[in-house]
């Protein structure tokens, strides 16, 4: 498989996705939201790898939306006007839905950012599962400046991120926030000099988490999702049910216990490629 | 496009999906569980009718999952417990969406059912949005006749069409419900001596559905689905939003006067087909 | 206060509201929905009855929206686009706060049809707790016909009414349900052979109704309106905090007891006017 | 084991507890509030039937709250009103978790019910999987004519049964509904002219649970429990969650294919008593 | 129009409300209850401004409920207690609502906190999009201190806005908390050496926000709003929905195009008065 | 009553719990799954303290789950699967339950940590009210380390306490966080340099609490809990409805007034004995 947008790299277990085409400042064409989602659920099927990194090239993360979005099927087209909008709330479903592929996939999603993370990207970002950044990053809810709500997920996510009055604060004005506000905030992990030294330490969490029995992992992954949009007692009796599956003491269990004891690494088995009644 | 467990014709704006085996009795082999969501995709992205009938050949309507299904990979693969359950509940989760198509497609769905319907038939049925058969038909949660929960959604759905102590009396008996009891009981709107009258008025119904605004129909449809699993509060703020939109009154609704003063029938839009930022 | 759509008279504790434009089918002009919130607020504010009877005259119940609503500011401004929707959507907000205090009102309220129950009358009727009919009784959510999605209540409510199958059926055609259908569907409580039978036995009910203590009513009112909208699990824990504040075994069930010894009728104090800390 | 209010027999896998107060109507007396919800809970620790079946001795089901209740501690001490209130709010809780049992155990509850069912009475039925009753069986929301609001289910449970109507006119009148009303509403399964006839009946339809597998049922019930309160979304993730851990189909699905070939009678394990880690 | 608790100077399209009884702390009178949701509303009703600035006067912002408030009718009459009781909660729930139009106002609100915020002031200040404060503001839950449990909004919103364990602490014991907490916590977006200082920035960010499209700002605040008290997924939906309506490319995001152009500022126009079919 | 696994002392109205088995690192035995419950139930019933400081013994707070759980019975029988899953589920369920008491208890808990703090013990201090820790604490969610998804509580509750990036890089990768970042993330309210000065001031944060009406102070908990679970609307609802009982001004506020006038402490009423009608 081959992408105009970003190139995927697997290695050891860790899916490395990295946006590619930073003379445009990697704005968000078509084929990016064709080539996104379909990566990220081509790791997930196949489960290819035990966590995802997403990462960017230049000097700029993601300068968001391309504009050759808006000027698209649904926004221009000389419809009958109640069509017309029927069109465009599926438009922006299908954009949210790309962005929630890496909320859903199986595998932690870690994000590295350098630079300008603008509009559409804070969108994607905060769909990930957690974030990581350099000092020269940036941070901006662009689509106020260019007179529209942003659509796709950063008024949905980033209230459950960082504190309600600075979400606000940057909704509203569309101002910048810069990496060591974004630190303090709770909406970045770790803030790094630079891109390199960034990945390096990214790429050794990510490693961690490949170290780790795929299964719990994925556990992990599903129970945070649902608690954010569930009450404990539902969370918890979900937990419950989710376990009465999957807790086989007996097999991953085990095996950290034999490894402890041989002293060397647990050794896991991967996920189940997503087989289907439907093949 | 041609399929092996159902046919599809289209007329007037009427789309007629036929199950077509009645030699094995309709059940749902795993080419139904691939054919069924890929037409009425289909119907939905190219808006290719107004309004869907579904019905069935030979002397029952469907006599549930085939055995087929259950000797697939998810059940007999000799796999770690943990990575098996874990695929199992993703397996669930397909077939549960392949049905969830009927509830999620923009058109209405009219299921029209003779003999009987039963176990995964009832998962099915229940999915549509309303339900009609004839005088010999019955119903049967079979599932637990065969030591097992029925899991594609007659638990999650028949509660919200008949009385829960129905539902519950036929779930953990698995006893037959026949048309009149059925009728009774708000699963059915009417009953049919035979199938061909039933076809026949069920195409009448569709006729009056199919000569409607199918932007006022599929906002019925959105908002009947929604007020299912929502507060009253909350359906009457997303019909509010819904609206802003859709209301167009200068063409549909003027449509439907200056139809009227022509005595004659009003001509709608077709909705948009779907088309995609992706493509 | 006198009105321009309606009527209110209050006697022995009962408040009996009339549509009284018969020579207009009592369609809902603006008069309508502006004096009908400020009739039924009016009663609650007031303490003025225990229980409301809405009913109307002529041939027909309420033959819905009257088209002046269409051609008021809202629709037909020539603003530009998106602030004209974000009217339109709090004119449509409007439109369903004005019938939802029906639902809000502290007292229970009744409603007598006769005839046509025409569009925007059935998301009135179905905003109310009961409803009685005459023999000649037809709701038909005429919105669909008008090339509309019924907008202020009926796709709602009408679904907690009755079963979902017919809902739909009823929604997507816009035909008509006459009485017979609509009390077996449990739409409708009873059916009357004429209005003037049906008033009467309406009253009567009422008058049962405004014998009761006041207190314990709006309490079932409250309950069974909270746990349409939440699990029985938090409905209890509501119900058991309310009834910490309003359970007095010491006055109105005292009352009944002693009422029941001293064979004679129990005598409750009615509920307090709304005081407010604003004045 | 025994009791003072009621009896218990476990015949064949039925567990039949009956009300055995019929001098006193089998009201609701203490004893009732410690006893029923002591009896269901071992039923279902010690996994000791299949399905339960509630019934009643004398003329009437159940009259009711005893009015010893109302004497007891929580209403009439003479404490700080807060205090008194706070208290009186964890006895209503108390109460409602002592007939929510019904609910929550494992197994189906079957009521039968003869004569009247008063008062609490209704809000323990409710609490029930499904009910038979009587021709001369009625229902009261007596607690209105007593002055005070249904407090331990009734107003919770009662709207998911019958139509919200209908719900309402018998909240506030607090008038009678017999049998025939109650079969029509949905509330009642089947109508028997007399006890014994529908005891025999009833147990018919406990003996056909009791023969399916414990773990299918169970599954059914804790299924339609949690559809009622959570979105048709939710229960179906819900669902497949449950399905990855219980549905084996290698011993209670084969088991009924075996037994099928033999022409037998499936057996299947029971399910398990409930050991714990606290013990 | 003249207020006696605060008053109202409208610029630039930001409107400063400013609390103007210092002598009294600018504890919360039923003049002042009165008036803030008076004066919030007309801004709304009348798109009067962009931006609402809440400041105070004298060294403290405000010190909590007046003591006339818990002299007034709802808590001393001596009526029948349970009356009593309906009309105390109708009363919290009228001054709640009184709060709560700070967040359903169309327009972002931003308190400008000076010295004491003590009580019903923290109820208030956490009803606003974004907090502002001097370094000698302290906040307290004085409530706690006062023998009741806060009621009109803090314990229902601070949570959403700092660590639930600091939440707790402060809410139990009824400590001061400072500024530098305060900020440090994410309840205050920035802190200020004095109160001209602070509302010179305010006044610099209110200013920002009024250059923006009004129509993007308040489809962000209702998405704000919304996602806190719904799922992600739902409030996706929900998004998508309102953008149909309100999002036109062709009108602001075209206007901020050319603006920049032209190098000039972009000129919005403002959001609807709102019309009423009512009148 | 005596314990095994820890010790509680009531004194000044503080209810002081200390694990006591610092030779086993305190890990979670049968012996405490038993006790801890009891314990915190018991003070509950008896309204035996206004508020409970947990703490422990040793060089750790507590080591986490005992492995001699994971060789009780649900785990290791040799049960058919399904119902061995299902009892699994029940386990999972209890031990969630005995931790939840923590949060269910009408008194504050607080969480006074040192060392390690490690699996279980994470589930454990989460379910409390406010934590403290001394400098070389540190917590874990080990269990991803042992090969399993943490299962009773951490996934579904610490997600509401530190920020959501951050609760995913500890639950993927199980590694430490050191006390300085659980204060920085809003986990831990205060650090102190060792554990004597940590018990210091947490028992004075204790008599703060102990010193407020606990009438005011329970009704606090039980808002932040309900809040956390429920729409801000439907929080404040309830918020009316619980204080319509609970706000008695004539008493513990007045009482704060003369207090203050007497310039003595208050002195309030305990809360009630949880007497019981089925006693």
């Amino acid at each position: 498989m081959s992408y105009d947008s970003l190139t995927l790299n697997i290695d050891a277990k860790i899916a490395h996705i990295q946006l590619n085409c930073p003379d445009t400042l990697n704005t968000m064409t078509p084929a990016f939201w064709r080539e996104l989602p379909e990566v990220v659920q081509h790791i997930d099927r196949e489960a290819a790898a035990r966590v995802i990194v997403l990462s960017s090239t230049g000097k700029h993360f993601c300068a968001g939306m391309d504009l050759s979005v808006f000027t698209g099927g649904a926004l221009t087209s000389k419809q009958e006007l109640g069509r017309k909008h029927e069109n465009l709330r599926r438009t922006v479903l299908q954009l949210q839905e790309a962005l929630s592929q890496l909320e859903k996939v199986r595998m932690p999603v870690l994000a590295a950012i350098q630079g300008g993370c603008i509009g559409g990207a804070v969108d994607m970002v905060t769909a990930c599962d957690s974030r990581y950044c350099t000092e020269d990053a940036f941070f901006s809810i662009e689509e106020t400046k260019l007179g529209m709500t942003a659509d796709v997920g950063t008024l949905q996510r980033l209230p459950h991120l960082i504190p309600q009055g600075l979400v606000r604060e940057l909704a509203y004005t569309g101002r910048r926030m810069y990496a060591d506000e974004a630190k303090q905030a709770g909406l970045i992990n770790r803030v790094y000099p630079d891109q390199a030294t960034m990945l390096n330490d990214v790429m050794d969490i990510a490693a961690q988490i490949a170290a780790r029995s795929p299964l719990a992992v994925t556990g992990c992954k599903e129970m945070i999702n649902y608690t954010r949009d569930h009450s404990v007692a539902d969370s918890l009796n979900y937990m419950a049910a989710w376990q009465s599956g999957m807790f086989q003491p007996e097999t991953d269990m085990m095996e950290t216990f034999m490894a402890k004891a041989e002293k060397r690494e647990p050794d896991f088995e991967e996920l189940n490629k997503m087989t289907s009644i439907f093949d």
